[in-house]
């Protein structure tokens, strides 16, 4: 056995056939430097040699450090300046992106909440009106009480005939509160919008210009990252989001799910059932095409969007008609399923069984 | 058989022995009083005689309209205006309170989970603040980004040796806005609560000044109404809000439960685990107590808390230390709890067995 050589965080060291150090090419002592160098390393991981496995030892007889304890002060030091760079560079285009999107579902969920209430506290005082969510939000600060509407206002007449109680002044301010504060969030959210659609325009041209910037920033946060939805084969990005549809088909007999959120798209969710399943396949693989793209060249490719309208269409053109419901279909190895006429369920059933 | 007298919605009607129309009254044919009368009617609900049970006929006969078609538009007139009476006159003292404490459990769980959302997402940019809720996000919409944080500020340190990621513009007014929006919820939280302390002295005085504004309030929005809280039992007080473990207690030989939501009121809650029983049940009768002085009178009664400050003294003086746990205790109808050993099992095993 030659001699090897290896790179601990200290240096470079050369070791002979008995494993001890022929050669080392110390680094610079600057903690800061270090640590970018372990950062470097944890990248390449490389194997520490048996024979030197303790890497204190090599660091002492190489005259890097005189002490032991010099050689754990400064190891620390280092290790926390690694994790901490790492930290930082945790926040990647991407990562902005999948949490504007996380906060804009909780905030779709919240101001919902919020303006069922508005709804059901301010109805007592005004039933009559036909408005819910923002719409609502925006009257209610703007009026308060139905007695404020003016007489030009299209609802004066239903305001004032109304037979809802009488809104009493502090109550007005609490609710005229309550409903600014269900609007700001209203805005709020069509700040965060316009965020995503903005970004997702430069982090991921291509996957925005199949998807459009809101599904797409939804693919990248159900899958984690761009880079992970790169790496997912695209029959899984084609039910990404249909969890529970997909355990189910695991562990029984159900159909598998045709689409998971991809089936926002309007490309599937305007097509009549039977082109569902194909059209989402279709789809999810020029997905996947194009977060490749977006993750490794970064460049809008418009040739991705054009095969796909391409696809699209041909399979459109191949399925004009629901396909029958033959009689003898039904008990072939579908097992209970077949006793249902449910629509879903059928149209699910057909496109397992048939070409995808 | 003699005649009898009745009163339909259209005038007081006297019949003779044969169900024949002897006199009538007929009141005034204005709706908006027919509507009056009409919900006084429902009140002070009166058989009309089996004889006579068509009282389109009665009003036919007795002159009170001269056409079929003109009952039915009259009827329908009146009954539309007593439904809309009926339905303003829902707006009372205590119902605006439930709404209100109703709007502050929503703005509650809401304004946590956008706070969450918050701490999650500014974490990324500066993981060395130790701030949730209210803290943090006003401090996010006071400075956004940590590089605005000034040099006199005493986290100044912290923020410019932080590892966590730079903070870019756009990103900045996102999380600015979304903190605001979290401020601002905060107020009207505030708002809302302030709102239910000053009107919970004037509609329920006694039950503010024994439970507090906010415990009250709960009750009376748990139970419905100061109507139905007045109505219900004091074992019911005791343990509305424990409905799962009451449930359970009835179902099975669980212990039933010690205490609902009275629980919060501070008597019982820094109490020890051993009168915590028997301080619920004396809370819960003077609640009761206090529920129906406000329904029926709506004056305030100091002596109602007087008494339960003396009997809560008497519980904790007559019940100084932990009762002992004898052996033979424990197969006496407990079921299979005997063999539990948990802290609060125990404790509630223990004063359900007793006298409580």
């Amino acid at each position: 056995m030659t001699g090897m050589e290896f790179t601990a965080w200290f240096g470079k060291i050369e070791l002979d056939e008995d494993g001890e150090i022929r050669d080392c090419e110390l680094f610079d002592k600057n903690p800061e430097k270090l640590a970018e160098l372990v950062v470097e390393l944890h990248d390449n991981v490389q194997a520490v040699p048996l024979k030197r496995a303790d890497l204190r030892e090599a660091a002492l007889e190489s005259g890097f450090v005189d002490l032991d304890e010099d050689y754990d002060i400064l190891l620390r030091d280092v290790c926390i300046r690694a994790a901490k760079s790492q930290i930082s560079q945790t926040d990647t285009d991407d990562s902005r992106i999948i949490q504007a999107v996380e906060a804009l579902d909780d905030i779709d969920k919240n101001v919902n909440e919020l303006s069922e209430r508005l709804f059901e506290w301010y109805g007592r005082y005004f039933p009559e009106l036909d408005m819910t969510g923002e719409e609502l939000a925006v009257f209610v600060s703007a009026y308060g009480s139905r007695a404020n509407v003016p007489d030009d206002h299209e609802l004066s007449q239903k305001a004032s005939q109304s037979m809802g109680a009488e809104l009493l002044f502090s109550d007005e301010e609490l609710l005229r509160a309550f409903a600014k504060n269900i609007c700001s969030l209203y805005d709020t959210r069509r700040y965060i919008e316009n965020y995503i659609n903005t970004s997702m325009g430069s982090v991921a041209p291509n996957l925005c210009n199949i998807t459009g910037a809101s599904l797409g920033a939804r693919l990248m946060s159900m899958a984690g990252s761009l880079q992970k939805l790169a790496a997912f084969p695209s029959s899984t990005v084609q039910v990404i989001g249909a969890n529970r549809a997909l355990f189910k088909h695991l562990r029984s007999k159900a159909p598998s799910p045709k689409h998971g959120i991809i089936f926002n798209n309007p490309a599937i969710k305007n097509a009549p059932w039977w082109q569902r399943g194909k059209l989402a396949r279709a789809l999810a693989s020029k997905i996947s095409l194009a977060a490749r793209t977006d993750f490794y060249s970064g460049e809008l490719d418009p040739s991705i969007k054009e095969a796909l309208e391409k696809k699209l269409e041909s399979i459109r053109q191949a399925n004009p008609n629901p396909p029958e419901r033959k009689p003898e279909d039904k008990p072939q190895g579908k097992g209970g399923k077949g006793g249902k006429r449910k629509y879903r369920g059928k149209g699910k059933g057909k496109n397992t069984g048939g070409k995808r």
